[in-house]
């Protein structure tokens, strides 16, 4: 009954399935068996040309505290199903897996593995669910909040979203994704507490209601803040009593004081007119720098309109199309089986077929790298190798397309960066969360290292993800054979 | 930093805005006058005839748990703009406010009051962020997860969403709302341990490809597993490798037992194609008993369409489209103030105006009413009346249409039910949440008071939300009066 004002155990946030199949591979003598999962996704939502890696932070504080407490035990026993060796290590569980990452705030693209996991395989498996739902959420709020700052083009965009988030982990880890990905703040308190995000608000409707007139309410509201005066102006009507009465009282409180206002908001009509006109009735009262904030169902194509039309807004903020990505609210990343050592330790790679040609994974044990014009520092491709590859990048390197392999691309003069960075090793965190601001402006340095056709919101370029020679020959080798042996 | 593994206090899961309006309010001495606010929503998602109320047991929680921490103050105090006597005033927060809710698993309609608030401006401001983003999230999943159990037309409907769900919370609290609109279960552990929603799961492809065959996969689980024998059987190809497999290990492992086969699951390709072909294999077989499980993609449209076209399925698995509800993932409740006590303790009611007529809000401290017809149970049409009115059901009535007032409708012989119940008087709760299983039939034995016509999914019929004439009147005053004088 009690989820939200009682300390979480998160470690029970799993899907049945990866417990009934670990008691199976516990009773076989498998459990240990070391196997290799790939997070990796297959199309970026928006039609968009790349996705942008978060929520590892959270998947690396889940990865520490994982534990069954005697509670869950006697939950699991309850089931029935479960043999009391397996309900005993997981009593005693203690986390073993190597753990590699995409850092947050890399664009990432469809088929490369964006998190590796290799472990036993009791343990492996039982990581799907969680590693899945966090940065499956996470980066699809990053990608989404990324589109619409671009398309504000430098100006302010703050995440306004949390209520109508999917519930409360949406809105306090959707502000950090957005944060990361460029908003410039948000509305929820608990973000900013917890992760830094920086909140911000002034009033609501209701502010505006709770007084006998506009003019009252907005005289206080100075009087109380004016330093922060951003007055919203649609309770009744924008342009005959909003905009005017906020002129007045700026005129009448601030002046006085010697404060300039913050700005006015618009949260509703038809913000291109409105804005153009509380623009002339600001600047022609000598308030040009009182700034325009503009909220209302917003995303990137809106924004992009305005823009184009010549909206005079100067800050937004996005509420319901960021926090869910209403246009496109799931990020369907999928956790692999890439290989599973034998038992004299050699990694055995593994496929799943399907007829659905681009569910088809890429198996083995992987290593991939990000290469880079040496000139401009723009990102040419990424290159999937094996494990034990290195890519030499004092030396010009031939690139073939995995499905059509005639076409090639000759790459000279560029640096290959390794894209994963080890995590865990042995269970053990060998990687720290940089601070939130460094993720963002990572993020922001590394969206600057893409091509504009890239970034394009609609067709955008298909950026390269190639194999390896031996990749390409292992995994062909794999389909040739149907993957296994019915 | 730790939003997982710490005990959260939600009460800082608010926009900054209420903050800085409750500090307004404190500070001029209007912080304890007495507010009423309600919680409504304007549209049903996908275009549907009604939503299914959800959240209420965690807004409980939630209310029950309000409290600010000494670092809460600190880091409010960090801001700069906060009073030093509403920040005692927030250290010593005691609540004192009535709350009325309608029940969970009530169908909901635009426009009425779902939850009204009343109290001290301060407190009944703080609410709004978290009361909205719970009960929107839930609900949205609810009306969704109805929609697709009620496609499934009695075939069992298991959410299997977890992995795609948007954060932590919308995996555990959207199972939790996917049971009460009647789903049979989940595939997430924690919201079976957390509300006794049913978990269940088996095998994912990993365990196929953990074996060196398909067969030896099978013949493993079968063994492991005798009593909940359900074979995935699109690993590497259903017709020619994973039906055939499977049913060689019924024979050859549940036969010698005795048992019989629970399934097979088919996650990918044309399900209606495969399930068909795959049903006449086991019938042919000797398993007619064996049920045809199927996961992929699913929502109500598509098991519309499977069951039209004959395909064989008699269970199935939803994922993403129901844990975002992916077709429309906002659930647009807003929370509005309705009405303000002067200093004499009249109800002054206030209106919110917009150049959007559907964003007119309704005025005033209300009280609605479902009206039943006596003889068939079935519900007629939501009255919002004021608070202080009564609905005489022993006479008949006379309903109008709210904008077309010409349009009136005399019901007689109905039953009238108040739609709301106190949970909170004072700050102290008088009403305990059923438990999920009550709460899942109420919402099934209510959703059978609609009309068939309400039910539709394509253009349902359009269930009256009526006011009373006392309420209309007040309304339309206000609307005369364009609200308030700037």
């Amino acid at each position: 009954m009690s989820f939200l004002s009682k300390k979480q155990n998160y470690t029970m946030l799993c899907d049945f399935y990866e417990l009934t199949m670990g008691n199976g591979y516990f009773r076989r003598g498998i459990g240990d068996r070391k196997v290799y999962f790939d997070m990796f996704f297959r199309k970026v939502p928006d039609g968009g040309g790349f996705a942008i890696m978060a929520g590892l932070e959270q998947v690396i504080e889940y990865l520490n505290d994982l534990h069954f407490s005697k509670e869950d035990i006697e939950f699991l026993r309850s089931k029935g199903c479960f043999d009391e060796g397996f309900l005993k290590y997981l009593e005693d569980f203690k986390f073993e897996c190597d753990v590699y990452a995409i850092p947050e705030g890399t664009p990432i693209f469809p088929g490369e593995p964006v998190i590796t996991v290799c472990g036993p395989a009791v343990q492996a498996q039982l990581l799907e669910t969680f590693i899945l739902l966090t940065v499956n959420h996470q980066s699809l709020i990053a990608t989404k909040a990324n589109r619409i700052v671009r398309a504000a083009q430098g100006r302010p965009v703050a995440e306004f979203g949390s209520r109508r988030a999917q519930g409360p982990a949406g809105a306090v880890l959707g502000a950090r994704a957005a944060y990361i990905a460029g908003c410039t703040g948000t509305a929820c308190v608990l973000s900013d507490e917890l992760f830094g995000v920086p909140c911000s608000g002034t009033m609501a409707h209701s502010w505006v209601q709770m007084f006998d007139s506009e003019y009252e309410a907005f005289k206080v509201y100075a009087e109380e803040y004016p330093d922060n005066t951003l007055l919203l102006v649609d309770t009744y009507n924008v342009l005959e009593s909003g905009v005017p009465t906020a002129i007045k009282v700026f005129d009448e409180v601030l002046k006085p004081l010697g404060k300039r206002p913050l700005g006015i908001r618009i949260d509703s009509g038809d913000i291109t007119y409105l804005s153009k006109r509380a623009r002339k009735m600001l600047d022609a009262a000598g308030y040009e720098d009182c700034r325009i904030f503009v909220t209302n169902s917003l995303d990137e194509y809106i924004i992009s309109d305005l823009i184009s039309q010549g909206a005079c807004v100067d800050n937004f903020g996005v509420g319901e199309r960021l926090i869910t990505s209403k246009s496109e609210p799931v990020f369907g990343g999928v956790y692999k089986l890439a290989a599973v050592e034998d038992k004299d330790g050699n990694i055995v790679p593994k496929i799943k077929i399907s007829e659905n040609v681009a569910k088809i994974s890429t198996p083995h044990f992987k290593k991939p790298y990000r290469l880079f014009e040496r000139e401009t520092g723009k990102a040419i491709a990424d290159l999937i190798c094996v494990y034990d590859e290195t890519v030499d990048d004092t030396k010009p390197l031939v690139l073939f397309d995995p499905d059509y392999k005639w076409k090639k691309k000759k790459v000279t003069n560029f640096v290959a960066k390794e894209l994963q960075i080890p995590v865990f090793i042995g269970g053990k965190q060998v990687y720290q969360s940089p601070d939130i601001k460094e993720i963002r402006e990572y993020c922001a340095q590394q969206v600057g290292t893409l091509w504009d056709e890239v970034l394009r919101f609609e067709n955008p370029h298909s950026y390269y993800v190639d194999l390896s020679q031996k990749l390409w020959d292992i995994k062909q080798d794999l389909l040739e054979k149907g993957g296994v042996k019915a």
